[in-house]
């Protein structure tokens, strides 16, 4: 049954992979099963993040990202993360139905995905969407975040290539709410650049750029800042350049500074699965304990603090193998 | 000395809370003894959450609430949480510069919090300096967020009384990134309400709350929508009566309701501490393991997948006792 659904996928089976997607996404069981069977398979694309606060244009881009690729007849995966708000919700449907002009075209794959994250969750189906549409043989993965909250840092440390977009005159201190978001910059679109203001913001990015330490992206790339205005396809060949030449400095590389990269992402990708686990299952075993129950009952008539409660639940319920192994 | 820090703390030293707090915020040991100790202090302060996005002028409001009920000699303590952006970071200082007007006050006492909140820090660091603020017998504390991410929804989810503050035209969208943030409000307030569409935003956020659900807070109370001019004192007098309305709407509520409610607050925050404690100490033993290390290098060279290599680190390093307890 793993098997079958792999083969699937690897043949590029649009259904297979969307359910999949869909499961992986609900927290389905079973489908850590699928993705250990897929994992073989992946590592071929490209994964490109596309990050910005809402409104900033971002589903334009990626619309123009994707019809520039398929003109080069490369293949397309795209994820929308929808951190979903009611408030929002007509804009994005309205992104969703704009991105269904590539909805014949079966080079491309669009996907979006909803997990709320309560635990983290949003990282995890986010990478394991992205192993999914690398097995299926999408040269380009591009991945639509909102750049709000660490989890969407996280996702967008582990692109291969991230792009900030940010629109002028809309406050600076409201585009870029993490700090985070801005040492992961490899490349930044000021869209909407027919906006007054334009300047003044391109400016202040470069500024802002200088300034920011890049602890995780590679030396000898500095993060160009380009205009664009996406709605009328500006400046979207001049993005894919700067994202092909960053995919060559990538490459170019010293063969000790790509593995030091590719573990620590590696690292990271590693740490976030077993927290991410760790949370999922071990916080549901012992929230559903007795023990948890009579804990809670002490708090709230005042007989226990919480923090003693805590440390109680975590020595009763957790036991750790001696560290002999451990050098 | 646990026990003569407490002792301080609980007489109101405000040196000793300043230490205790910035020790929490940068996770250093020893803080869950005195916190463990001080915890039968708590629970006599009012908790009054501010949330929203920057710019909305959270801070002057919170700079008038306190003037307000400093007025009626209220003790206040304020908890800023700043996900510190460093773009805003000139707005930011300028909020504190402006907050310092009651720094000769010792009835109000101004905290900010900095917890970049890696593993879900943020959330037990601001619920700690509120049982420190408590501990010191503020009447009121006003706990400031940005409200994006969901650390800050737990954050404003655990107050007593949480005020959404947003401004018109600022694009809804924007404003409201977290759909999550619309359960928690009991009260909202349309700030800067001399700029134009102030009516439309009043109108847009009375549509949002009759379509949302709120279950967190409790049954007949009507989250009334406000407007003000922070900037002016316009506003706030109605503001701090509404908070004191919802103050009486809960105590009104029967018995069974009250603990019901404290219950799941109760229950919420345990659980998120024990989360955080789980990433925090049993992820950084897993990381530190020899196993750890030869993991990554497996997946780096391509012999071992992410998801065999968690299953595998979850249990080597990770037992379970018997569930004999658990019914």
């Amino acid at each position: 049954m793993v098997e079958s659904i792999v083969e699937k996928i690897v043949k590029g089976d649009v259904r297979t992979a969307a359910r999949l997607i869909r499961d992986i996404d609900n927290g389905v069981q079973g489908t850590r099963e699928i993705l250990k069977a897929l994992y073989r398979y992946t590592g071929k694309a490209y994964v490109i993040g596309i990050t910005g606060a809402p409104g900033v244009g971002k589903s334009t881009v990626v619309d123009q990202m994707v019809r520039g690729l398929r003109k080069n007849n490369k293949t397309v995966g795209v994820l929308a993360i929808d951190p979903t708000s009611p408030l929002s919700g007509g804009a994005i449907l309205g992104d969703r139905i704009r991105m269904q002009r590539h909805s014949l075209d079966d080079g491309v794959f669009i996907r979006s995905l909803a997990t709320r994250g309560q635990f983290g969750g949003l990282t995890q189906s986010t990478r394991s969407a992205i192993d999914v549409l690398d097995a299926m043989g999408k040269d380009y993965i591009i991945v639509e975040t909102v750049g709000v909250g660490q989890d969407e840092i996280d996702i967008a440390r582990s692109a291969h290539t991230t792009v900030i977009v940010v629109v002028p005159g809309m406050g600076d201190h409201i585009q870029v709410i993490k700090a985070g978001i801005f040492e992961v910059g490899d490349i930044f679109l000021v869209n909407k650049s027919d906006r007054p203001d334009a300047a003044k913001t391109l400016s202040d990015l470069r500024a802002m750029i200088d300034i920011t330490s890049r602890r995780f992206k590679q030396a000898g790339w500095e993060p160009p800042v380009l205009l664009a205005e996406a709605i009328n396809n500006k400046g979207i060949v001049e993005l894919l350049d700067e994202i092909e030449k960053h995919r060559r400095s990538r490459k170019a590389l010293p063969r000790e500074s790509i593995v030091r990269h590719k573990k620590a992402i590696a690292r990271m990708e590693l740490m976030d699965m077993i927290k991410s686990r760790l949370v999922q299952e071990t916080l549901s075993r012992i929230a559903d304990s007795l023990e948890f129950k009579k804990c809670l009952d002490c708090i709230v008539d005042g007989t226990k603090d919480p923090y003693s409660a805590c440390d109680e639940l975590l020595s009763t319920k957790l036991n750790f193998r001696e560290y002999e192994s451990s050098e």
